[in-house]
């Protein structure tokens, strides 16, 4: 590994600042400073950590820094034999964390006057499933120098694969014995997640997995950290990471039960005895900054750290969610969230549903699409060799093209297929070529493609009887590209919003720390006085939504034939292909 | 239209000599001259017109020319109105042919010292159904003032598709009463072919089609001009162009019979009146030379020209044809030919099975793909955005890719499916693309999908009782791209030979001259004198054949899903997309 060389990001704030005021959605904007109150937001993604401060009053955000992870390649460690391995140093968290926090003060002292005292909470987001393996004091496992140069004691970052034997093993086991937990969990689970992990740790490096005492998720780890928490089993757990990743539910007790782990592994029950604790929503206090931290980040001791949660979840309370809106984060995948507060019905095919995972009192629904703007950046640098600025090109031509002219229609399987069909192992398709097919024709079907996969999404949790009346959505995809916005408004048949906040992830973990602060009296009135969206709002467009109502029968006959297994004979090809090429590669 | 400016086009046939030469199955190179007799091939392809001067003795191309029709877009004439529309100008044709056999006897002189009276025949292949509307002294209508500006008194060329209703009503009809016509056309009857145009003509332009006297095939057009044949009736047709594309047969007296021409409109049965004859093989004579066009061309007056034949059919002849061998024509899209001494069932889905349409005394096959360059150039040309030598380096790179590692699949129907599926309104589809997936990757898949497309017609024509036990191909393609010839052998699991002369359908019309005058007592000899294949032979790699019989089966299963009508859902779903787009675009 490098030595740390922190590279910082650009903040933006002052433009996002200037942003803001020009848009009167944000009415606060330009009030005194004078005795407002700010809680932190803490967002680590997958290749940087982003500290954030927001007027707890307002939503107001008065300074923000980022900084990449110095390690490996763009914050995340690989093994050139084992491209399924993707794994972090929890020591770019920490560090990084005191950088970005430190920053972001400064800068909210510069443009609003912030002093420390004024900063009452803070709250932490982080990927995941990400869980770490530490010891009785709660420390990493890569921190002792006999496991220094070994992956498996890092952070195992939530795009690990390394675990799809035991992913496929844990769903066997529980469609035979425990179909309760997979019902949950939207049918399969995953090698990404938590249990796949640890287990697959488990099978090929015994002597770490002895020598650990616990397996703690990221995104209380971070919390656990600031809140100087010195062994693992006195950490308070997220319901989001438990909830999502880990089985948890209080249903059945909490973790799945001893007997279903020893079955899988008879040391795997271990782990869960060590994690046994019910876990807890965002509105709970991980603990309390510690005096040390405190020192290091320029910030009063004692004050209230949130229970941590994923980044989509918090992204989606930065967004404003509430019954019947569902927040789309769209980056390279989307994260689908929806909170419901009546008890909601297993859905299939839909990955998650936790009770207090998004918002405490609801329940959390969490979907996705394992692909969205990664597909589009395929398309423009591997397939036209091009950069940003075709892209940017590709779009403004695309606009001009009519719905349904291209007789294109594409299938966004490109990485898989999470929400409905829960199949990593689906691919892309596109169908519709003739000899005067255009690059900008292709272009705009995989924008249509992602569309009618949302659409897919929305029509799932629609026919379980949660209705879905606007969208909001957040990242940089929203607020860049408005044909887009205007494609998904017309597939969707729904207005589409956009995110006040360019930094709704921080700005969730912001207001859990408002909340854990005591700043607000519920979740509802955080949200409330805290979100907003862009007064830019995308509406469908009749004559579009006709077209693709057509259009979407086609992509769904195709979905279906080719994603539904077992439905007709084509519904073998993606797999097919998949199995001549492991055969031929050696994999 | 512009006024004629003659581009002469390279000849090439000092360099072709000099491969030749260096060709040892070529092995008769370098003996003299002297004494020596010479036919002259007349080859008319869609853009450009060429002559070449062959040693009937040993097949040895000692001249060649070449001339581009001066008339419209590459010697197309078009209407912006129309993309349907395609016609050409009789006037190139015939000043054409002037000047390449004039500039190609030069050429001969020079190299080889070939004198007029040397050359003993001249044949003629054009492209077909090409259409001519003719006074009653075999004129075509263009040149008569008052419709000099109607583009429906020209040329009707090949691809022109304007009479694509008409083609239905033929098909139609054909279905529920001459059920026997379409048999020996592949089960419907084209919008390229003679009646549908005839009947189109008849439908749009009826002051036009009353004052025809006939409609003359470009293929018996020519020959007749040079033979001076005044009047349309005396016209020596060939069974080709008859056979193939005007559904004519000995078994039922030659054309479709009047009762069921007049069903589709009573005016039709008259142009079969004019062309009743029986029509003739390659080995008749159409007529001979006159004085005038012997004194314009530097040849002999009276020398035998054979009936004319189809450009894809006479290349057959020029690649060595015999039973067991399939030609490939391979170029922008294939025609594949065969030859077969006993009677031929009727094939479904092969375009024509035709008495004599090849080789005297043998049954003519003809099937094709729509697109086949044109496949691999649309992917260089539209979406990648490059030239030639893009085309290269994918070609280069696309050669260390092992069969069935990039996961990918694609349907060779960018253009339709001629054979076997004889549906013009298919699209294409490619399927396996992850966000890894490159456009080597997918340039190598298009190669191997028209691989698969070629394997699937010669199942077909296997099915039916017929060996095929080498191909032959022919054309730049098969030359230039040993990639695409060794995916070939190794799809096709057959050795894969390419014809020795770069001309070969310029060749086969110079046997069908040289069999004409009587230089060979049989068809059989003059190929095997005047004919053969290069050197080198690309042979199957037999790990690459066992993974392209994996890969066939999942193109076989994506072809009948997608193009048998019927067979699943997703059989839908090319021709609903055309139908979405046709209505967005008001067409």
């Amino acid at each position: 590994m490098a030595a740390p060389t922190w590279q910082q990001g650009k903040t933006g704030i002052a433009e996002d600042m200037k942003k803001s005021k020009s848009d009167k959605s944000h009415s606060r904007k330009g009030q005194s400073h004078v005795g407002a109150r700010y809680a932190v937001g803490l967002d680590y993604g997958t290749n940087s950590v982003r500290a954030l401060v927001v007027n707890v009053a307002n939503g107001e955000e008065v300074g923000t820094a980022v900084c990449n992870y110095p390690s490996g390649s763009e914050g995340i460690l690989l093994d050139p034999r084992d491209h399924n391995l993707a794994r972090q140093s929890p020591l770019d968290y920490v560090k990084g964390l005191q950088q970005v926090v430190v920053d972001a003060l400064k800068q909210a002292r510069h443009l609003a006057g912030v002093t420390p005292d004024q900063i009452v909470g803070l709250g932490v987001d982080t990927t995941g499933s990400t869980p770490i393996p530490v010891d009785d004091q709660n420390r990493p496992m890569c921190l002792r120098p006999e496991f220094k140069k070994n992956l498996n004691a890092y952070a195992w970052l939530w795009k690990d694969h390394t675990a799809y034997r035991e992913a496929a093993a844990i769903t066997e086991a529980a469609k035979k014995n425990r179909p309760q937990y997979l019902a949950k969990c939207g049918g399969v689970y995953s090698s990404e997640w938590y249990w796949s992990k640890v287990l697959h740790c488990l099978n090929v490096d015994p002597v770490l997995f002895d020598a650990a005492y616990a397996w703690i998720e990221m995104e209380d780890y971070i919390p656990a950290v600031l809140c100087g928490v010195e062994h693992p089993e006195a950490v308070v757990r997220g319901v989001c990471a438990a909830g999502h990743k880990a089985m948890y539910n209080p249903r059945w007790g909490g973790m799945p039960d001893a007997e279903f782990l020893s079955s899988l592994h008879p040391k795997l029950a271990r782990v869960r005895e060590r994690i046994a604790a019910p876990a807890a929503a965002i509105d709970h206090q991980a603990g309390r900054l510690t005096a040390g931290w405190a020192a290091k980040l320029g910030l009063k001791p004692g004050i209230p750290v949130a229970v941590g949660a994923f980044d989509a979840h918090l992204g989606a309370v930065g967004s404003g969610i509430k019954t019947g809106t569902l927040v789309k984060i769209v980056g390279t995948s989307t994260c689908d969230i929806m909170a419901a507060k009546t008890s909601v019905p297993d859905i299939t095919g839909v990955c998650g549903i936790v009770e207090g995972s998004v918002l405490p009192g609801y329940f959390g629904i969490e979907a996705g699409q394992s692909a969205v703007g990664d597909i589009f950046r395929w398309f423009v640098k591997f397939i036209c060799q091009g950069n940003d600025r075709l892209q940017v090109k590709l779009t403004e031509e695309a606009r001009a093209l009519k719905p349904g002219a291209s007789g294109l229609m594409a299938l966004d399987w490109n990485n898989g297929n999470r929400t409905i069909l829960v199949d990593p192992q689906l691919t892309g398709l596109l169908v519709g070529m003739t000899l005067h097919t255009s690059r900008v024709e292709i272009y705009r079907a995989l924008l249509e493609a992602t569309a009618f996969g949302a659409l897919t999404i929305i029509n799932r949790i629609e026919e379980y009887g949660i209705p879905i009346e606007r969208v909001v959505c957040c990242g940089g995809i929203s607020e860049k590209n408005d044909l887009f916005m205007q494609i998904y408004a017309d597939v969707l048949n729904r207005p589409m919003y956009i995110s006040r906040s360019a930094q709704t992830c921080a700005l969730g973990a912001a207001i859990a720390g408002a909340l854990a602060a005591g700043a607000h009296p519920s979740i509802e009135s955080a949200i409330e006085a805290m979100t907003g969206v862009k007064k830019k709002v995308y509406r469908p467009i009749p004559g579009h939504v006709a077209v693709y109502r057509e259009l979407y029968v086609v992509y769904k006959t195709l979905h279906d034939a080719f994603g539904v297994s077992g439905a007709v004979p084509v519904t073998r090809v993606m797999k097919e292909l998949l199995k001549i090429k492991a055969k031929v590669l050696g994999i």
